[in-house]
Formats: structure tokens, C-alpha cells, sequence
């Protein structure tokens, strides 16, 4: 249902992710100007009420308020570097994807013209913009998130993570390995049972509730590394090891794929050669924190 | 609470697991005898009322049902190799951990010795043992579980998984692999985290709420695998494999261990290599089922 609303946006690109933000803006309300380097991807939205803009510079000044979301980070500093407009007063939010480093690099060029910035990270899909599904991070600084906040509610559920313009990012790749990671052990899982016989649906409201399941240790086990002490109070390493080289054996006995078991145990075993065989899963820490 | 009840049992091994499966039958108030190699072990538990019996043969033929529970295969095939007990009528439920093979070739002798028999898997720790958070996992003939579940109940959370002995230590070393993919995941994007002053415990719950969110998208995902079919109805794995290449790049750049991203990444490639670019995520099920 479209609402009134008084607060201004611009959104600049309109490729699909920036053509769903829009169409959020407009649905909740707000008067929202765009621009695209392609002109004709603004048609629909047009139609549905967006101001296009006729340059960059244009769109700049039509709103305190800009969203971007080009195809890369580089895509942005060429396009912002070509404007020459009085960035004063006018708080930029990139949700283009890319590293920590370009976000925090981004921040301070827009600090040098006198902008407000905040960075963000999409963890949705286009289809999915404007409703609760869509998680979007943001960090930067807290105020310019809490002045926003209101608009950006449109976009879906936003979260705000801290005043380094990186961590949007890093909570982005780091969640994207944690969904890699779920749907890699549970086909693993599921090649496995397939050879006795077994369906991929049978087997998955296992594999979910293992996965939910350990979700919860998190938190338990976040405090062991935070106080840096790892005692065994489940299972030690070594047993943890051991059970390891039967998932290695059973893997390799059925004729499946054994790399993300043999990588599981090869950061259990460089541990357990660091000395920490009679400590707890987590002290696992300092291999993933090792280059390598 | 100790309540009266008529089912015996035996329990052959009684290391630490095999004290604490005796100790929950006794406190479910079955007729409990146990033998252990080493008799000294089963003194706690006489003196909480078990009977401790003087050979394996006089254990095997104080009930009709026997839970063997000893540190491996060939220590359980040793052991009934060297009695000489008739077992007609007697049903063997083996909780030692091993791998499908292992199950399935001690379902064949069971059967030659005229014995029933259930392969187990115990998805947990002593400690746990006799309350629901103790997941043992049972296959065999369903009739064997079903008559049996009574007093299995004693134990934790049975469940029965199928007629194919292997499936008790397939399923256990799948729902391992979801353990230490999930934990892993989580101890990578930490170790990312940290790098920017992040503490484990303010991550956690992020984490988490991405490996139970993702855990609800496995059934769906299993249709598409069951039905051999992976439409890009979310985003195509070559969408994927550009996030993935972001991810290594991350991880590398803030001077984390970068092999799980490598590995994620070189499932993916080799299936676009192999023409799936165009699917969805779950097609990565083919590379998992070939043997590497
Ligand atoms: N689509 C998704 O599912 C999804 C999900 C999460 C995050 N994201 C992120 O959102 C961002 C946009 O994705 P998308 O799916 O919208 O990509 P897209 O459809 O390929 O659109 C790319 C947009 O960037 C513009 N652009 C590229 N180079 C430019 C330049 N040098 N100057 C000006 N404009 C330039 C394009 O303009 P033209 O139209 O003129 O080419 C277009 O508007 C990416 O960082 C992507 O990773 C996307
Ligand atoms: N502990 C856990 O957290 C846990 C969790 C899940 C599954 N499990 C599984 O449960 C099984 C037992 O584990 P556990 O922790 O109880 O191990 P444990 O404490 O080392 O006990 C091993 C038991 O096996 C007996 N044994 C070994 N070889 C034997 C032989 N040749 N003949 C007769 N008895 C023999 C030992 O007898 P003696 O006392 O005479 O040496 C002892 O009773 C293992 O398969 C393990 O993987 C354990």
C-alpha cells in the first residue's frame, strides 16, 4: 500500500538490485529521483512516479539523501569523481558490493568532499527488496544510520554494525561462507546417504536441525575465544580428531567427494600439532586467524 | 526418579559411554547386568544395583537384550567371536561407533549366529546420556527397533532411521560434517571479524542466525536434487562464484587462513567447468558424489 511520505531519496544506478531499491522507496512513499547511465532503464520507474534526473550532478542535489548501487566500487569513484557538486550536507550510502578496504577507502575520499557516508552490504535479492527477508548491513557512523533509518526501513529488515566502514562488508563475505558452509556439509551429507539408497529430502530435516542445533553453541563457545581459554568441557580435539579420520574413511569407502572432510581434519591436526590435542574446538581460532 | 520396570538388559563394555547407558537403565529402573574386560570398572554401578556378571556368556544370557558398547568393531567381533551362547531370540543392539561397512558385515554374522540385531550410532556425550539431548541413532529391522524402543527410551532420543544397518553410522558422520562445517564457517568469519577489533561474541549471533536461516532452505533444496533439476530460482552458481572469488579475496587480505573459501570456490568452479553456471546451488551435488 503506498503511503505519503515526505522524505527525499535519490538513488543512483538502476541496474536490478538499484531498480528494486527504487521501487521500494516509491511503494513506501517518498519522493525518490534516479539516474542511470543507461537512461532507458529508468522507464518503469518513471512510470511509477520516479524523478529522473538528467545528470549525475542533478540527481546529487535533488535529495540529502543518496543510495548507490553500481556494479563495483570502482564503477563509483569514477562515477562521484566526475561530479563537482558541494557534497556538504549530503549523506551518501553505497550498497554496491566489495572489500572491506574499498569501503573504508570510499569513506574517507567522501570525509575529503565534505560528505556524510555510510557503507552497506545487500544480503538479498532483488524480488526479495522491500520485505523482511531482505537483510541489509550498514556501519559507519551511528548518527547518519539513525538520521536514515527511518527511509531505510523500506528496503527491508536494516541492521547497523559498528562505526568502521568495513564491517558491512566483512559481516557480508563472512555470512555468505556460513551459508557456503551449511549447503556444503549438507551435500556432502547427502551424497553419502544417497549411496545407500537414501533421498536428498529424507535426510535434510536432519542435516537442519544438526545445523540450527550447533547455531546455538555460538554464543557458549564465543566466550572461550574472547577469554582466550579453550578447557574440553564437551570433547577434546584429539576425539574430535579421531572421528574426523572415520568421516575421511566412510567418504572415501562410498565413493564420494573427501576434500571438505580432508580439510576439516587438517585444521584439527595442525592444532593438535600446536598442542592443543586435550582442548576444546575453538582454540581452533588461531588456525583460522593464520594466513595460509 | 527411580520407577519400577520389568525389561532387562545387558550392557557389554563399560567404558565411560558403556557406564553411562548402565547407569540410565538403572535409573529407569531396569534389571541391569553388565560385564566389562576390565571388572573393576562395573563397581559404581553394582553398587547402584546392577549385577555384574563373572563371563560374557553369562551376560549374554541374562537378557534378551544385549547393548554392546566397546571402542570398536574388531573389539566387539572379538568378544562374540569367543562366546559360544546360543542367540536365538536374542537381540543385539550395537551402539560402538564404526563406519557403514563395519555395520553391515556385523548384521551378516549377527544373522548367522541366529541373533537379531540393530546397529546404533550415539550422537553424544556420556554426561548427556538419559536425558533428550542424547541423540542415538538405530537401523535395522524396524520390528527389532519397535519392540525394543521402551526401554531405548532410557537412553535419550532414539530415533530409527531405516532397515539398512549402515544408515545409523552414515547419518552420525553426516551430522558430524555439519558440526565442524558450521563451527568452521563461523570460526573463519571470526577470525575475519577480529581483524577489524570485531569479539567473537558480538559475531556469534549473526552467525547463527545465518546457519538456522539457511538450515530451513534444505528441504526445499533436496526437491531440486531429488528431481534432478536446479533451476536459478534465487541466483545462478555463477553469481555464486563471483561472492566466492570476493571471499577469498577478503579473507586474503586481511591475513586470515583462506583454504575454506579456496574450496568452496573449487567446488563451484568445477561445476561451472562441467556447464552448470546457469543452475542453482544445489547441482553442486554432483561434484560432491564423485569421488576426489
Ligand atoms: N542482483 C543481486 O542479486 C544482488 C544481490 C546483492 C548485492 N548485489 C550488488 O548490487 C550491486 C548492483 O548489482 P545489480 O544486480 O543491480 O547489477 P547490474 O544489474 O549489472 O547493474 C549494474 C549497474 O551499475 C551501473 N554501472 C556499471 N558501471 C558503471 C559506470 N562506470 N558508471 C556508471 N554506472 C555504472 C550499470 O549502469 P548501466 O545500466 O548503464 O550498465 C547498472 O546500473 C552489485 O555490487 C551487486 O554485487 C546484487
Ligand atoms: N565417550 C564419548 O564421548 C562417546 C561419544 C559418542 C560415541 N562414543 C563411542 O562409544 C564407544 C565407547 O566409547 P567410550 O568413551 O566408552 O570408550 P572407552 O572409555 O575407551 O571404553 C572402551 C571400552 O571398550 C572395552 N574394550 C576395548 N577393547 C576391548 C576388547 N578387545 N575386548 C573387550 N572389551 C574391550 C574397554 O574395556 P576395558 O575397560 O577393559 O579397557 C572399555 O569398556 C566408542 O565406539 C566411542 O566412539 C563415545
Amino acid at each position: 500500500m503506498t503511503q505519503k511520505n515526505e522524505t527525499s531519496v535519490t538513488v543512483l544506478g538502476l541496474g536490478r538490485m538499484g531498480q528494486a531499491l527504487a521501487g521500494a522507496f516509491l511503494k513506501a512513499g517518498h519522493p525518490t529521483t534516479v539516474w542511470n547511465r543507461t537512461a532507458a532503464k529508468a522507464e518503469r520507474l518513471v512510470s511509477e512516479g520516479a524523478r529522473l534526473a538528467p545528470t549525475v550532478g542533478a540527481a546529487l542535489a535533488a535529495s540529502p539523501l543518496i543510495i548507490i548501487c553500481l556494479t563495483d566500487y570502482p564503477a563509483v569513484r569514477e562515477l562521484l569523481d566526475a561530479s563537482e557538486n558541494d557534497l556538504a550536507g549530503t549523506t551518501l550510502i553505497n550498497l554496491t558490493s566489495g572489500d572491506s578496504a574499498q569501503a573504508r577507502a570510499t569513506a574517507r575520499w567522501a570525509e575529503q568532499r565534505g560528505a556524510r557516508y555510510l557503507d552497506g552490504a545487500i544480503m538479498a535479492i532483488p524480488p526479495a527488496i522491500g520485505t523482511a527477508e531482505a537483510v541489509i548491513l550498514h556501519s559507519g557512523p551511528e548518527a547518519d544510520f539513525a538520521a536514515h533509518r527511518p527511509i531505510l526501513d523500506a528496503l527491508g529488515t536494516v541492521s547497523y554494525l559498528g562505526a568502521d566502514h568495513g564491517l558491512a562488508s566483512l559481516y557480508d563475505v563472512a555470512g555468505l561462507a556460513m551459508m557456503w558452509s551449511v549447503l556444503n556439509a549438507w551435500l556432502h551429507g547427502t551424497a553419502m546417504l544417497r549411496t545407500a539408497g537414501v533421498d536428498a529430502a529424507t535426510f535434510a530435516p536432519f542435516a537442519a536441525q544438526i545445523a540450527a542445533g550447533v547455531a546455538e553453541w555460538l554464543p557458549g563457545y564465543a566466550e572461550q575465544i574472547d577469554r582466550g581459554s579453550f578447557p574440553a568441557e564437551v570433547s577434546t580435539l584429539e576425539t574430535d580428531a579421531r572421528a574426523m579420520a572415520h568421516l575421511i574413511e566412510e567418504s572415501e569407502a562410498v565413493g564420494v567427494n573427501a576434500e571438505l572432510p580432508r580439510l576439516i581434519k587438517a585444521m584439527a591436526d595442525r592444532s593438535i600439532a600446536a598442542g592443543h590435542g586435550a582442548e576444546q574446538y575453538p582454540v581452533l581460532i588461531e588456525e583460522f586467524g593464520t594466513p595460509r
